[in-house]
């Protein structure tokens, strides 16, 4: 189902999307902290977000949004106050954000989606966001994508951007997407946002239900501690500018499109995990012998999310034990007696029974992956086989270093 | 219902217990390294053992035990090994050693439970074991307490040990306990342990009960953050040497009676989160107006095990928005708009909506916990209310400091 390839173009490869990036000085830093996505037409919007239950005003007013018109025109974003637990004066403010971009873009207010990402507790300062917006406004370019890329960013260390192409019904179908985290916990800032824009012609329904299982292969598969953020967001846009038929129920096509839909969603994510603070290397976790894909998953993630585990990583230590102790407190039943871990091509636990290895070379395959950091081969794979099932589920996280916890303990608010 | 006092003599408190820690040489280090209870009678015995499909040798043996025979005479624990993953073997050599000191002490062998701590994936030496048998038994004393104490901890800064005293039908009734885990992820050794012994009479069903809600209420509320282990063992014995009046069913007697042992076990429990590697403080979460004790109790070991909260502590950083992401993440549905957040004295959070505070004194108030790290007022107090429900329930956990990390990081197998 690779029948796609990677384009330039992050957000604005697809038709019909244009995007800006400026500092309006919502950051102390002085960096890029306002960002506007806008499509040409009425776009379908779809969206996955936090769980938590104290959410960031922004998400409230996406729900709400969605809940009742499954379609937008632009998502305006900031970087350095998050808007959440700032009470009913923050949800005010989410409402006059809203107005003025629309009023500035000269369509319905209706139309916007918002996201925030930044200090919990704090406002963002209208003053400063509203006399931003012309400028914004202004910036608007049709390759605008990676300016976008570069305001909603907070504690990271590189902006994350993909687009791909592919065919349907001979006309080419575009998906682009940005996002922002470090992927493990956070000073105050443990957002994740990811925005996609898609070409296609697809129906509210159908592309609700692609983006909340591509969510589940991806952003819901990549380690942050537990931390749920209070503005955690993932939005996707379809605008139908691909010119190309509607899609409107699963079949061939529609498979294309959620397989394009997932891969850029999984790129994103883990170029998330990689960000994580102090990491020097992506953890890939496969789980294969379960009786059920979300089994599978469970274990992958809580082996990737295991400070035992990250911490043996970053120490080059092939320390088996500790992925067969996070393996077994996953909440997910499997006989001990059918355990196999393999970390890399080393095979450490098979049938329950600990094996012999080289652990001078497995120790090796452990530092020549952070060598590979920021690079995309710097992957470590620990592969898990609980049993004869036939699901198989994956997740992602990063190694557990000193400078996690420098950044981490280190920052006041 | 504290009329209960504290004494000397920790599992040797209650009458009809002997205790010994000896020197076998299953650590490389040469301390001691292997323990033993024994009870002059048969006692009532009751367990909670780990809940990770990833069982060590001695959990499965003493969960078989225990379902089939109530009671027991003697606890073997050794530090070192964890006896877990360890296949087959490892399951021969857990019944070698309950025979072999079975022999030695002219018991059954199915009157000896088993622990074990220590790294993952190995083999307890037999051979050394074995050799060591004679010493431990000769070793016994009315006054081993202490020794047992100081043999079953690993990377246990402190010993942990603790004895009360109460009265049941005008004869003092007393429950003594000793632990060993420093409550925090750790370095392939992250088992909690804790042996409890009472001279009261009681029947099986009754311990067991009282013994599993009083888990629930210490040591399954401090955070190891999420790091079940494999070996993670709670063994209580009663044996009735107090010659006080058969407790049989729930009563005035019985909650006296379970109050005290929750006591000892809240002890036992807040010191290991207070020896949490690299901890300066302890942090105690008190969650109230829940539907229910365990949604209380959820959202408190979620607090107290939030990296952001823990980093935040240390940081000395009155930082409240990590708390109520936290509080938000528990999975436990509540208003928004009812969460108030208070750490110490000071009101940060109410009908959720931000409150000005002073600062420099939250934080001086955080300060101040650290000086007292390691002696009993050393406790930052988080309170938080998410609703008019009548029910509470406490967490306890430690902050995260550089040093955590370094232990964590620095070791290798």
């Amino acid at each position: 189902m690779t029948d796609w390839q990677k384009i330039v173009g992050g957000i604005t490869a697809p038709r019909g999307y244009r995007a800006a990036g400026i500092t309006a000085g919502l950051k102390p830093s002085g960096l890029p902290d306002l960002a506007l996505i806008l499509s040409d037409v009425e776009a379908i919007a779809a969206g996955v977000f936090t769980t938590s239950q104290v959410k960031a005003a922004c998400v409230d007013y996406c729900r709400q949004h969605l809940r009742t018109k499954h379609s937008a025109r632009a998502i305006l974003c900031n970087a350095g106050q998050a808007n959440a637990a700032t009470g009913t004066q923050g949800w005010v403010d989410a409402l006059e954000s809203a107005m003025a971009v629309a009023q500035a873009l000269n369509i319905p207010s209706e139309s916007m989606l918002l996201a925030s990402t930044g200090v919990i507790g704090q406002r963002i300062p209208m003053d400063k966001l509203k006399a931003g917006i012309p400028k914004l406004v202004a910036a608007l370019s049709e390759t605008g994508s990676d300016a976008a890329a570069g305001a909603i960013i907070t504690t990271d260390l590189v902006t994350k951007s993909i687009a791909l192409e592919t065919t349907i019904g001979d006309r080419p179908v575009r998906i682009g997407g940005i996002a922002k985290g470090s992927g493990m916990i956070h000073p105050n800032m443990a957002t994740m946002l990811a925005f996609v824009t898609c070409d296609a012609a697809v129906s509210p329904t159908l592309w609700q239900q692609m983006l909340s299982r591509a969510a589940d292969r991806s952003f819901n598969s990549i380690t942050v501690d537990g931390d749920t953020s209070t503005n955690d967001s993932l939005i996707a846009l379809a605008n139908g500018q691909s010119r190309t038929p509607a899609i409107t129920e699963m079949g061939v096509e529609a498979e294309k499109l959620e397989a394009m839909l997932t891969a850029v969603c999984q790129h994103l994510a883990k170029a998330i995990a990689r960000d994580g603070e102090g990491a020097t290397c992506l953890i890939e976790v496969q789980v294969t012998g379960a009786h059920d894909e979300l089994s599978a998953r469970q274990i992958a993630k809580t082996i990737a999310g295991s400070s035992l585990v990250k911490s043996a990583i970053f120490g080059r230590d092939p320390n088996w034990g500790r992925i067969a102790a996070a393996a077994g407190r996953a909440g997910v039943p499997f006989e001990q007696a059918n355990l196999q871990i393999k970390l890399g091509d080393f095979l450490m636990l098979e049938n329950g029974q600990p094996l012999t290895f080289d652990r001078a070379a497995a120790s090796a395959y452990l530092k020549q992956a952070a060598m590979g950091a920021y690079l995309e081969d710097d992957t470590v794979l620990i592969s898990v086989s609980v049993g004869n099932g036939h699901s198989e589920g994956k997740a992602w996280g990063c190694d557990l270093s000193y400078d996690y916890v420098k950044i981490n303990a280190e920052y006041t608010t």
